[in-house]
């Protein structure tokens, strides 16, 4: 592992400026412009009394997620997927994992009949704009919460903890936490953690875009990305107290 | 016409307050965030080299727009087009609109074959979107056409004029300027007017919602709609300036 | 202003000839072939009992247009939007005008909980399309109404009032009314107008096509164009008489 | 076989009264209305230079079709395949039908690298709308075929045959000719039978609705069919003399 | 007509080696692997309790079938219709054919308010797929008719006979049975004939794909075909026999 | 852990019976269809010459799969997306997983400028079809380059390593190798592993279906994937020596 700085000036172990700034919107039932030094995602949680037809009399409650990103979020302007007609397989999965990691901590008996939609739209991109979307959507989701508490809508204590994700990987070689799209671009091995506030997997996926990786490898990314998502949860916790 | 202020305060010939913020974007070469009110949209900028195929090897410039809004801009939660699988048609109408009162004070010959989008995403929606965004697409257009200027890309100067536009409406039989949300869905008559900032107009778009109304009615609400471009002239001017 | 006749003989003032043949099917409550000069749309209504979901139990009646146009009504062939998969932008924008204007002179309770759609396909283009329908589609949907009086549907009289529809434009720098392809090809201001039989404005929808338009030349064109609909509308009660 | 007469008066092998109308449409290379007693269909044959690209520098010919039915076509109105966004399998089959039919008397090479598009809309139907689509589709095509040899864009004669088509049925047991929506509703069996004008067969569909029929049964369509199609034939030679 | 044998060595009126593998699948109510020669189709037949909406309450059954093509079935890849967003022509129109040549032989009283649909995919093609699918699914109806009679779900026999497909067609002026890719390639005319087991006609399909064909060389194509369906009916009971 | 058998009989760190058929297809470069105990997938490599357009004239090949399932593989049946119009997002997710883990082990440079499509189709489903997929797909790749080596059109050894690919999870607190429906429904903790033949890590993918899990237990599920790889690995090349 080599000492010279990163091209942003961060240590290897080192995230981005993080910015949560709640209420953005005045419509949403939650809302948050999170931001990860320039990927900048807006996530509005939205709220609905009753579930899903499937979901019906079953007393459980819903949380579902959309990850979208607008045309010039990026360097080059990319087209609309509505204009397209159909949603891209990139943005498919993100919404899955988005939608899988904010449900893995809801008490869906505690929400009771009620489901809160996740929408996560990227504004704009530059690395990681998954681990911020469900870091951002955490706290969306716990303004949402909140909401529905001063209604008396609830049936206990639907988060059972909290979420927080940030990416990983190797490049040039070495270990580095939360990849800018420069670093991503990079990398030879790619992982995302998603994480709970209390230390324990919620997901990983890593993958080799370069050379495969061993065993060994694989614990150095999971190390570094323990460590941020606990420093994630801190800020998370942080921007909930204001 | 009664003389008691309107529910926001304002008198009838006030605009919202109106916010232009340049560069919200790293990426593209013109970006706003133009605000009226709580209405906000986010307009980038794209330019690139060449013309679509049907205008190759004209000599010419081409400036197109996409209108589009985030699921969460509005009150409730409306479904993504993306998810939907096809366009409704007031995006599609809107679109149309912001690219035809851009292209109106565009010289193409000065423009050379470039292209430049303008995305105008709604993040919040309070009335009046579509006036924001013409209003703001055309700082974000100005920014654009800097850009290309810089790069020495320019037969000439593309700007003829600038465009800015503004609603205006009878409400409880007032006619009244820049309806906010509350306003509009109570208007008997609407009216969309899109102005150079010489004064004269590109586009009148009236219609009776309710009641049919007089030529003399007509009268009224264009007097109020010049007024009204005419200052959102003199902002963009001087958001401009900075 | 000059004092040479149009294209085709006719003074600045003239509408082309206009033809409206009732019951021109068989099968439809109520149906028109209009005929604006080489124009030729045909209109059929149709008749439901009940009304949409969102409207359901509210005691009010729904009128809906749809437009469309042949694929070789026009000069050369266009795909059709069955075939491509989507509705373009212009078929939707003139499917919402044309409902927005029959809804104008609309009572929905005396209509009660009935739905009438109004198909406008273009069997053959030469300019005014959507004129020709809106105009001819009232008289299908009076047709329509009387259907539903001849069977004790109705709770009133429906219709409030009669819609007819023209276009002007700048040609060559003179007002012209009723443009056909040729000459709107060449309009640097186009301008829809949309009244009532009693004189009232329901749509003014004015467009510079390439200079902007001053106050005045507005003005010269709402004149036209009124004058034009009271010829229209004087046609369509010869037409309901027969 | 009964000798009551059928329900609209016509003896079993009497085809409805055929009207072919050259020239309906302005713009179209050959245009014609046809009608089979109330069924109605408009059908316009569009030229152009160049054939698809899989067919390119082949230095054949193309000739293809498409076929829709207006809305309100039928008794009940049915839903626009633009709007649903997708063709029915009824639809296509019926397009497949006619070009393939058409496609049988054509000659490629004589025709060179044109295309020819033949679109049958049905303004109103009444049962046999594929088969009086197929009768006009020639009489368009013969006049576009002209409208090409006055270009003197031919390389011969692309026409080695006429083309008509009739359908039978048994219904109430009885074989009938030319079945409209009340007979076909309410038949056995339904045959589409294409003929060319030189008595030859291009294509035989027969379908058993209810009870499956006997090579016997089979024979005694044919034999109506064969007549029925010789007397189109004979229709088309009158209508194209004119 | 000459004498030599065909390319694989078979007599002008002899069936490919024909396979009918049941119960293929362990999940489907009834499912068949069948085979003509190379050409492999997979079907499933899967029950459901109740009928479409449309046929609600009405005491009667129905069935319907999809056909569809692996990428790969054929010699070069094919475009899956999923991704290309829809369904082909040829796709919907062999759909429609399956199902009706089944629906032919139920008696929907007998089924109840039971749905079978039929599941057709063809895992390699080498022509002839259509008519395999209808004979291969024949014997998958029979299973899960067999499977609801278990149940005690019938309220009768729904069968009321059996149904076999077999193409047949002129190849260098010679009738063959049983067309491979590459007669099916080189055929003048073309012909689909399904029968029943009893021997009457459900479907004849005949398409002069080059030459008009003739009365007689109809009926030596159906002499062909009759005998051919004969043969598959018996190799279908020895299936079910097993 | 306790010491139960699991429902099928097996230890926990027992794969299914896995059978890999090679040439199951006629036409296409590869095939086989693979089974890990009831779950059965085939898998068509297609050859083609020439890359996309975004990697033309780069000297590099390309490699990218498919996956999709028939709609009776699963217990109940499912609608097929070719008909829905659109491909879910499971089966984007796989599709993509499917080609990014056998590109892991391909040197484009020595493919040469050709495409090799795996084409995945799901012919029944009990578990486990994205890893059975994976490993089978890499048997077919293998066929489709040796394919390429006897045409003599690679430009080196386009194979780095094999691939193989197994599922994991916790199911009643027990760590399982290759889990079926049954187990699958009922895991905590769920984890597809891609491995090389020479054991290095491409993709690891744990989602906590339940609780979230540790560091240790995840080390448990690599420890089981780690062995469950290395026998596919020995089966592919027994498969492959035949």
């Amino acid at each position: 592992m080599t000492e010279s700085p990163r091209h942003d000036g961060r240590t290897p172990d080192a995230l981005r400026e993080v910015r949560i700034t709640r209420n953005w919107l005045d419509h949403a039932e939650g809302s948050v412009l999170v931001e990860f030094g320039r990927t900048r995602v807006l996530v509005a949680a939205s709220v609905t009394v009753g579930v899903p037809r499937w979901r019906k009399d079953s007393g459980l409650g819903w949380v579902t997620a959309e990850y979208s990103m607008l045309p010039r979020a990026t360097h080059t302007r990319g087209d609309r997927e509505s204009v397209k007609g159909r949603i891209g397989g990139r943005t498919h999965e993100i919404s899955r994992l988005i939608g899988r990691s904010l449900r893995a901590v809801i008490d869906y008996k505690a929400l009771g009949e009620n489901t809160i939609v996740l929408d996560c739209d990227v504004l704009q991109a530059d690395g990681g704009t998954r681990t911020a979307a469900i870091t951002g959507a955490y706290v969306a989701l716990a303004d949402a919460v909140a909401h529905l508490r001063r209604l008396g809508a609830l049936k206990g204590e639907p988060l059972k903890d909290s979420v927080a994700a940030i990416s990983v990987g190797f490049v040039g070689g070495r270990p580095l936490l939360d990849l800018d799209y420069e670093e991503d671009s990079g990398a030879g091995t790619d992982m995302n953690i998603v994480m709970t506030g209390s230390g324990t997997l919620i997901e990983v996926q890593g993958t080799a875009e370069g050379e495969p990786f061993t065993r060994a490898e694989l614990n150095q990314l999971l190390d570094l990305g323990e460590a941020g998502c606990a420093e994630l949860t801190r800020l998370q916790q942080e921007a909930l107290a204001k």
